[in-house]
């Protein structure tokens, strides 16, 4: 099984990196930049071009979503199979007579740090059994959790990771920017942020809810809002109306 | 040095503890639930009364922020200390002859959650350098962390917690709602929530934002944005809004 990863973003990286910490095959990895190829292909020992894509059985697009169709498009042998890794795309999106599918890692990637690839949930799909087989046996060497997911069940993981990961992230930088203003370290948040998450793996979230909006504390409500505004304020007040909606205050 | 602690909630239960654990004196719990005081003092053996508040040197009242005022007033002996433990009021707000003081640990307490609490942050203020010297010994004997904080601070303090614990718990839970509904267990996501917040101790949230909203694809929050309704909706438009507000897109 002769594979090529096509991209130089972070997935594209973490993915390739995974291929050759498990041993699995890797022909190439093709893409535009030439200076991330240059250093993912240096690190990893893996040719890359960005010119002559190699004929393969496997090609795994992991490109923004908003660049898969025209990616897809520089495939253009029939015998083989094509992934997209996005989240939010159909395995139609793609555009060839090759076989189609898709392979969507739910996890926030970033060049400078290490993942334990294992504990990566994986939701795939393909065209056929034994499409669905190659993906899955390749997903199977990289982490313990690999799943079928439609299409459809695919744009709810997708959601519900921008408000588990992407919003929350957020939501960092917006208490950052808080507390920064003051000059208190951002640090000192850190063992209440751990904590925060950690409770989760064991409390049920809506269970676990505390604050004062879920105290009904009108006083500090009020407090809070003359110290903040644009943004900020915004959005104290949307979750605050979010919280006292959630427990029927 | 004879300390008496006040209230049998999540904060009372977890200092009281913190103080059993690290050997410092702990004359009584006194509070209103019965069943509470009864439990608390039960697991750690430090005498309770909800009617006789024992004479004491040292007072901590750790009650929700609306009762500290009225709680305060029940201890009527002038010669002694008085600390609240609230992030969003004034010391002042105690009301008796007694010098007064705050103590307020950085931290989201559950009954059912153990904690380290050498890591969690205390924030002091006192009178004086005496009763300031008083509150830090203790203070320092729980945790590695504790810091000197005016009322002003503390108030941004409590405030930036807000929305790196409170509002990111709320997240969760709307998001553990989106997954829920199209019965997509809610564990899969937690690899990810890990990773997030593990990320924040390296990079600066500010630099680790990921998503749709940071890459402006429009197509995936219209997308989105169809496949959510009234609070989930609020908070996904006020959260992109604040996004491409804060990284000007």
């Amino acid at each position: 099984m002769q594979t090529v990863i096509i991209g130089s973003g972070n997935v594209a990286y973490h993915l390739a990196k995974a291929f050759v910490l498990n041993r699995i095959p890797l022909v190439q990895i093709f893409g535009r930049n030439e200076q991330e190829l240059k250093n993912i292909s240096g690190e990893l020992n893996i040719p890359y071009s960005k010119e002559n894509l190699m004929k393969a059985d496997l090609y795994i697009i992991c490109v923004s979503d908003n660049a898969v169709e025209d990616v897809s498009k520089n495939i253009i042998i029939n015998d083989c199979l094509v992934a997209h890794t996005s989240g939010s795309l159909p395995k139609e999106i793609l555009v060839g007579n090759y076989r189609k599918a898709s392979l969507y890692p739910l996890q926030t990637f970033s060049k400078s740090k290490n993942l334990d690839y294992s504990k990566i949930p994986f939701f795939i799909e393909a065209e056929n059994n034994e499409d669905y087989k190659i993906i899955f046996d390749i997903a199977s060497k990289i982490s313990d959790n690999v799943m079928e997911s439609t299409h459809e069940k695919r744009k709810y993981i997708h959601l519900t990771a921008v408000f588990a990961c992407n919003f929350v992230n957020h939501l960092f930088a917006r208490a950052k920017e808080i507390s920064d203003s003051q000059k208190i370290p951002f640090d000192y948040f850190l063992p209440l942020i751990d904590e925060t998450v950690q409770k989760i793996h064991e409390i049920d979230p809506i269970s676990a809810q505390t604050g004062p909006a879920v105290r009904n504390d009108k006083r500090i409500l009020h407090l809070h809002e003359q110290l903040l505004k644009d943004e900020n304020l915004e959005i104290y007040k949307t979750m605050n109306h979010s919280i006292q909606k959630m427990y029927e205050l």
